[in-house]
């Protein structure tokens, strides 16, 4: 088996902290990366604060294959990521020839003044390469393992096409999602200890959920390398929930 | 001023590092603290795994006022949340006489059978005293400035009831959102940093939305304590807004 590939998120931005925003991009970076291998180990939230940034990104890139940051490369005052990625690296930053052409181009074809603000966003660490932004011109970059991407949700899903083509992918791992609806952890568990002592290429996780006392009941899930086994640990999982008189909901995916 | 008073939040879960679930406890947690003057200055979301957990919260604990883990203290092998605490602290853990009345009582009353292990949620480190939890019975607990709630948002919703009496609060914050449907940052930066520097106790922030070309636009933010300064604030947002040809949608809350 190879080596494992791992990725953390680092989000920038107080708003998510504060709860005004709900966050996503962890979820849609964690989705893209699944069916290449890269499983994502760790993520963080810190504030627009570059002492924190710089900390974050020193500690992540050192632990994990790859670190995605989401966050904090626009126009404005509180807009401080790729300073604080040049810090993080101990660079200098400065105009990129490119990134201030394609705002110029940008800023020209819709006929918007093209501020100093504006042009802060062509400002890139040194030694990054950029990465494309189909959605609204600005560019993200890539440090090394380190790529810096935007926060709107829809902006880094177009930057993540520019990503993926640089990342070295590992063994995808499948999972199994069986789902028990009326049914507790508690109903469950010695048998899902049992069997996640017995396999030893299949990793077994169990998930509660509850809205109501209608609506509730666990998630439990496989995840495995091995096809055959992770069939077997799928049919094993269905019998536990139909011995509890449930029918279990079955869904099967990359993670 | 007083001395701010911060939380940082530990998510322990596979489940949302794989984007399975997308997390909404960040957002409750750090809403209900909001009104206390406690905010939320950082964030992590680690694996079901003990050197992980034992090391955030280590580091986490010190660093900040309060800690909120939630996850991993349900009744399977994958629950390992309570143990890893103990770690952490250097303490024992075992079976705490409180929580196992509880749990035998509720289980008694529910008619099922209370398996060793539904018993294993009775095992709390030493030291620690029970936070109730309304919903399902086996209890969160808190050590020192550490709080361990459940993973299910409505549990931890519950679990919050019995936390906030435990707190010490700070200086509320008040923010106002200022938002310009059809407007971007590039428009209002310029000025939105000039108010930053002139404002010596309101802080600005920026975040752009982007749904769609026809559904997008900026929400600016003014955060601070002193409400003169605030509502002036908030005034000269909506103006630079007016100035763009928008109409400002504002709104006021706790932050």
């Amino acid at each position: 088996m190879s080596k494992p590939v791992t990725a953390a998120v680092l989000m920038i931005g107080d708003e998510i902290l504060s709860g005004r925003t709900r966050d996503i991009n962890l979820q849609q970076i964690a989705q893209y990366l699944a069916p290449m291998g890269i499983s994502v180990a760790e993520a963080r939230i810190v504030r627009d604060e570059q002492p924190a940034i710089v900390a974050a990104v020193n500690e992540l890139r050192g632990r994990y294959t790859y670190v995605f940051t989401t966050g904090g490369i626009g126009p404005t005052h509180d807009d401080i990521t790729a300073d604080a990625i040049a810090v993080a690296f101990g660079v200098d930053i400065s105009e990129h020839p490119e990134a201030l052409r394609i705002l110029t181009e940008r800023y020209e074809e819709a006929g918007t003044e093209f501020t100093p603000a504006r042009r802060r966003m062509a400002r890139i660490p040194h030694g990054a390469s950029l990465i494309a932004n189909p959605v609204s011109g600005a560019p993200g970059f890539q440090m090394e393992n380190v790529f810096t991407l935007a926060g709107v949700p829809a902006i880094v899903r177009g930057m993540l096409e520019d990503v993926g083509h640089r990342l070295e992918g590992g063994e995808v791992a499948r999972s199994v999602t069986v789902k028990a609806k009326g049914l507790r952890e508690g109903d469950l568990a010695e048998a899902l200890a049992r069997l996640d002592t017995e396999y030893k290429t299949v990793s077994f996780g169990s998930y509660p959920w509850y809205r109501s006392p209608e609506d509730s009941g666990v998630s439990l899930i496989a995840r495995g390398h091995e096809r055959a086994a992770l069939d077997k640990a799928r049919d094993e999982l269905a019998a536990l929930v139909r011995a509890q008189g449930r029918e279990p909901d079955i869904a099967e995916g990359e993670s």
